[in-house]
């Protein structure tokens, strides 16, 4: 059973300024739910319909789940077709110290939530456990941005920071690559797994600061037949190539 | 000035019933239209604020442009923050001889109009100009997969067919790979410019019918750690990556 006021609790979460207020999150579908089960967040509540909540035992265990008919569930989704299982959970505020060996990608006013989802899928796929994202880029714990990590929001470390002095800081001892309309092509470069790679914005690409903060120019190279061409790749895109070569080398 | 007829013929181009019985499309936001205008696609109509029609002078020629106001712009728009520009346009019915020498990209049940069109603009990135969409991918010519694209829905040549026959037919003088989540390593791959790439879909990977279908198996590699690994990628990422990999080699 769910009271109305817990109902509206949770919608209130589909707002960032409550989540930012509350500390918490939404995560919504089995494979989200899943990984949150798996890793550190604490989970405050998991929501399910009796059917569903049998029917995903295997995942749920001995946790204690909440029961809502289809149509609580439908209210207190975001989503269009409400999910299997929802779950409210705290946003971590760890501040993990990123070894100097390890790779790290920032991001530069990532506007477009989906793409923050996809890029931190990516940068699972490839071992990548470290993401810095300008302060301007969108919020990490939406649930548009949580849905698209499939699951992977729980296997990497993000944190939000001023990039030119975090860069400034990190260039004596790191390289900083900038993913560029025109550089050093990606498919010759001998990327190291101590470089930190930054990806611009989808409209704007890196901003003006953060490019003076960057010691190598890097580019995609596209296949050039004449002025029919894309004139750029998306954001989640060339991030996902790039990482896809830079993990060759790694 | 536009009528309140046109703005509701307009207006129900938003749906894909009506865009199929009329075999038009809305082309949205500057850098679209501009795509649109270099091509040969037939341009019914042009719209524009006046204030807009005149700071794009210089992509709209000698051109016809319908003023509308801010608000009649909202309307028939399907953004949330209506574009400067928004055009109406002929789908193009135009069959394309595939050239044997030629790459083409299959997608088997793309359900995202976003992937679909983030596909089409990383392939023309590439000048892969061809791709063969099953009939159940989602409509090539919504809104939302037009602008994905940014433009490159003028450059690429995509056509729906049922896949299991024209797959059996070029599967004689070409090779047919499939991107499954086992598979030959593309690191290592050799891929040809004859070669088909058949990508599946974002929930369910390729169809038994088409895995059928496909002479070689690949897969785009992970870095794996342990459980705390993403277990798939988004078939947009997926797709650019292959297509990084396989443009090296054409």
């Amino acid at each position: 059973m769910i009271s109305k006021n817990k109902i509206s609790d949770i919608r209130k979460l589909h707002q960032k300024k409550f989540r930012d207020a509350e500390q918490l999150f939404i995560v919504e579908g089995r494979k989200c739910v899943e990984a949150l089960l798996q890793s550190d967040f604490e989970v405050l509540d998991i929501y399910a319909t009796e059917a569903n909540a049998k029917e995903n035992q295997h995942l749920l265990g001995k946790r204690q789940v909440t029961l809502v008919t289809d149509a609580e569930m439908e209210r207190i989704s975001t989503l269009s077709t409400p999910p299997a299982l929802l779950a409210v959970a705290r946003q971590s505020t760890r501040r993990v110290n990123i070894p100097d060996e390890e790779p790290v990608l920032v991001l530069d006013r990532i506007a477009d939530p989906g793409n923050l989802g996809t890029i931190a899928r990516t940068a699972d796929w490839f071992n990548i456990r470290h993401i810095v994202c300008s302060p301007d880029c969108v919020e990490f714990y939406s649930p548009k941005t949580i849905q698209a990590t499939m699951g992977s929001f729980a296997h990497v470390h993000v944190q939000y920071r001023p990039l030119v002095p975090y860069l400034r800081e990190q260039s004596s001892r790191r390289r900083v690559l900038g993913a560029f309309l025109a550089g050093e092509s990606i498919r010759s470069f001998g990327f190291q797994s101590s470089d930190i790679i930054v990806i611009g914005s989808e409209s704007h690409g890196i901003s003006p600061e953060v490019e003076e903060c960057v010691t190598r120019k890097i580019t995609i190279p596209s296949v050039h037949t004449g002025p029919d061409t894309a004139e750029s790749l998306n954001a989640a895109v060339a991030t996902a190539i790039l990482l896809y070569q830079a993990a060759a080398k790694f």
